[in-house]
């Protein structure tokens, strides 16, 4: 499609206006055409208004209904995932098969929550027949289920062009559950949320739902996000970035006349246990899984590996060996925009005045301001411990190894951690059963606890969860990946004696959905 | 017991030291026999160490161990009834019959939960088992169930001072899901918080749990309670009251370093829409079950109506005629502190200069502190829209009545409506047919609707939801009545490539507890 640089307003688009920014290759840092136009504030006003509007029947529209435009959604971007990573990777230097990849996930997770609302028993219906029998007093009809929150505002990420920006998980868990969405598309891809809002939009124009139920708006700088925070018609609040942009929304949603709930996934060391046990057999694997897993995507997913708890003492000479000749042999990383190298680059030259620098890939010949070098830090238990800004995530492709040289050091690291979305746990069965309370411990710290295995593969299924204590996230109740991700969007409503044929079909007697439902507490299919 | 007036710190009692203060008979205005001494900053800072380390086994606990706990705390309360609701009546005026029944409804949510987590499905295991086979690459074994979140802040209510106080639904729902509380008592009924924690603390002692599971602190002032909320291991609060002292705590919650839950239940108006249909047949005994509604506890349910939306012009006035006479012979109410009560009188002394006092009850003869009048107050649609101050509660005695000349004032009036815990609808069937608009607006601004019976009676089962849109509550998520109630008080935590032996039993193969676990996304209940 020719790109055109205009927000997404319901069927009509923004308006140009001299407020304008450019998506850039980060490989060259060339601006890329077109230019793109923030939106108004008038502009947001009235998105939030159709979305509001639109949401008093896609509240209201059946689980069915929203599986096919969830799937129509999904195979607009199937049927255009070349012209989307095409797109992605020049805005975001990240690699076309994994942007390719990326695509794939994005249809599958639409189509992932497609089939959960069409099966429709994720309303976790509830039915306690009336008693009017009992003593004192008789007790009524009680039904209830969940039903949608209402219009959710949903940032694009930067680390994740498709996946979890423009028709990602959080767009695709609202809409399902029947909230309209009104996306801020990242600055640093703005092309690809094109390409997605225009697929999403189509989508819903030819399942004839009302226009409001997809917004996307653009702005160079935070003045739109935090007016879609702060209107009064928006319900809920989703983010995936830093840890000061996530907690500042957590405040401006928590400083509303009405708070609202705000899910930022932020900041996460995702810790890694290796026990002595795993670097018995052979280090060298481990030590190219453990690069492999850092620096995946220029080391800028939210579950890289940043803390390496490592044996101290000899136990693993043969382990950082390996580790620092493929450290720097490795090729010049190129990171999604200028602010986030600059960023790394600042601060790893501050970690590397405080503690010692174990390997470093070569300076990056080229004169582009992504490129960045791949470094290892290393530090002893007790200097980590003392030292509470080693704890704090570094975007990019390095990592910490903290060398434990007691049993008790893992424990205690560990018990001085903040919330994390992952713990990993490196080892055999037996050492793995040695260390029950380094499990119990880490399951107070993280969403996801890993055995062997490192964390950078998050699979979107019915169990996954993609949360933690905060800073890693902003709710630990709650997952943005895999199908329970969901229940971020609805609350439940509890419906009194009322007639059955004006009860929402998932509370009917005849069950005419046949869902999973509980009656006086009890899973049952059946009717009442 | 004899009552000592020291807080309950684990197995230790506090120190007796100079902050007093004393619970006080609301029928005569005398104080009560002991004194109560406010815990001291370094007693809660130990009493939040002793939980978060009773968390460790505590959080590891069977179902069953809680059950059994759950339960002897239940046979306590029954046992001790007489003792319980004696004192409460000396502590609150509200009348022995409500008390006995409210014990009776502590004890039973007690057994509730305990029922709930003995079956152990509660914890949403879900187990997405590996694919070795699936290409590009295998897909791990995943699995999920919840954990509880850490210790648990409660906020005795004044106006249960049994089932939603100190062994209120709060903490049975917290100790279920396998969560420490510290009780921060009310300081109105002091004694009755004591009894309840006297047995809380025997139970605690006689399953053999640690001391740190339980705690009750009393304090006059807000010096514990705002160290408890702002302390780092505490990780959620609960509290039913005022809209003032609940968003001051939500706030405090939110400002921390690291954000907690904080799940506060408000302010509520409960409105009534009466249909036309329902003053056709019997209006005088409509009118006799909204005056038992809203004078039902003196006005002090959190689920009174407090806003009565009624048809115009001629329609109502058999109804209004009833409701008069029964207001202007209204016995004087004795409300539970003479704090509430002069808020309370200055509250309607402000309304009745801004709009028309329809009727009032005499006024006492007595000079108790703590006796009120019961009033009504009209108010025409327009009236009501354009003045924000008449949808906030006065909590006591008192509703308003708001005239809806045409058909779509009603929905008008719902639309302008904020959040609240419930709504109603009385009418006939074919009425209610006629206003599903109606239905759909109030699902986003209620958490239970009510078709045909007033609002106060809310049961504890399964399906119950007592929560509802901000300013109703800080979290329309959630419930703090029934089983639901659990989880304010867990989160997911997800296993990846675990042994089947270091599993939680929840998770295993085997499905050793027999419950009720989704696989790959379907209800099973055999083994994997």
């Amino acid at each position: 499609m020719e790109l055109t640089g205009l927000s997404f307003l319901g069927s009509r688009r923004g308006a140009a206006n001299n407020t304008s920014f450019h998506g850039v290759n980060p490989q060259t840092g060339e601006a890329l055409a077109p230019a793109y136009y923030s939106a108004s504030l008038a502009e947001v006003d009235s998105a939030v208004e159709l979305a509001s509007e639109a949401f008093a029947s896609f509240s209201q529209s059946s689980g069915k209904a929203r599986a096919a435009f969830l799937r129509r959604a999904a195979d607009g971007i199937t049927t255009r995932q070349q012209e989307l990573a095409g797109r992605a990777h020049l805005e975001t230097a990240l690699p076309m098969p994994r942007l390719l990849g990326e695509a794939g996930r994005t249809a599958n997770q639409l189509r992932l929550f497609a089939d959960l609302v069409e099966e429709g028993s994720w309303v976790q219906a509830r039915i306690d027949p009336a008693l009017p029998d009992r003593q004192p007093t008789p007790r009524p009809d009680i039904r209830s289920m969940l039903r949608p929150i209402g219009p959710v505002a949903v940032f694009g990420a930067s680390n994740f062009p498709l996946a979890f920006s423009v028709a990602g998980g959080d767009t695709a868990s609202a809409l399902a559950a029947g909230c309209p969405v009104l996306v801020k598309a990242h600055p640093a891809h703005p092309g690809t949320s094109e390409i997605a809002a225009d697929i999403l939009t189509q989508a819903v124009a030819a399942e004839g739902l009302p226009p409001g139920v997809f917004t996307l708006l653009f702005d160079s700088g935070i003045e739109v996000g935090a007016t879609l925070v702060r209107h009064p018609l928006v319900r809920a609040v989703t983010f995936t970035g830093s840890l000061r942009g996530g907690r500042a929304l957590m405040d401006m949603a928590a400083a509303r006349p009405d708070p609202i709930p705000c899910f930022t996934e932020m900041s996460s060391g995702n810790p890694v246990f290796i026990l002595p046990s795993a670097l018995r057999s052979d280090p060298a694997k481990l030590a190219s899984a453990l690069f492999g897993s850092f620096t995946l995507g220029a080391g800028q997913f939210c579950t890289k590996p940043g803390i390496v708890l490592v044996p101290g003492a000899s136990g693993d000479q043969a382990f950082l060996d390996a580790l620092r000749t493929l450290v720097q042999s490795a090729p010049p990383a190129t990171l999604l925009t200028d602010g986030i190298a600059n960023t790394y680059a600042r601060a790893t030259e501050t970690r590397s005045r405080e503690i010692p620098l174990a390997a470093s890939s070569p300076l990056p010949e080229t004169s582009s301001p992504c490129h960045a070098q791949t470094k290892i830090f290393t530090v002893c238990v007790e200097e980590f411990l003392s030292n509470p800004q080693l704890t704090q995530e570094i975007f990019g492709p390095n990592t910490l190894l903290v060398h434990c040289d007691q049993p008790s050091d893992i424990l205690r690291a560990a018990r001085s951690m903040e919330g994390h979305l992952t713990a990993t746990i490196f080892g055999d069965d037996q050492d793995l059963a040695n260390h029950r309370e380094l499990i119990h411990l880490l399951e107070q710290k993280a969403g996801r606890i890993i055995f062997n295995a490192f964390p950078t593969g998050v699979e979107v299924t019915h169990a996954m969860v993609h949360g933690g204590p905060y800073p890693a996230t902003s709710d630990p109740r709650f997952t943005s990946v895999g199908s329970m991700a969901i229940y971020r969007f609805a609350r439940p409503v509890c419906f009194q004696g009322f007639p059955n044929e004006l009860l929402p079909p998932e509370l009917q007697n005849e069950n005419p959905l046949r869902i999973a439902r509980l009656l006086d507490g009890q899973p049952e299919k059946a009717a009442v």
